[in-house]
């Protein structure tokens, strides 16, 4: 059994765009890491390097180009 | 109703993965353009520059970056 795939995002236009469409497809969990910032580890220990990006079972998958990981810490 | 979703690809380790993955989440056509050259002019007018990519009713999203478009035409 595939686990839910996770759509992490930063709330940017980009990031609305692919949550909209993406996101909803594949019927992800949504953590906005703007105000989930406690969840940045866990994306960042999953490989997620820019947001928005989904993970699924077979790994990250950067989309498009948002807002770069480092770039969310204050 | 959404139309169904397209994912182009060109048979690249980075589109493989994204196939096995997103593409199969989706449920999407799959269109490998390095075997249906005919349909890059198509990818192109939906928006896509390189590939992995799917083509959702929201648009296009690039994932990850594998091949740039311009560089599967002979």
């Amino acid at each position: 059994m595939m686990s839910k795939p996770i759509f992490y995002h930063a709330g940017c236009t980009v990031c609305v765009e692919a949550e909209q469409a993406v996101a909803k497809a594949l019927n992800a969990e949504i953590v906005h890491l703007g105000e989930q910032p406690g969840r940045l580890a866990e994306a960042e220990a999953a490989g997620i390097k820019s947001v928005p990006a989904v993970l699924l079972d077979g790994g990250v998958f950067h989309i498009n180009f948002g807002a770069a990981l480092a770039d969310l810490k204050a």
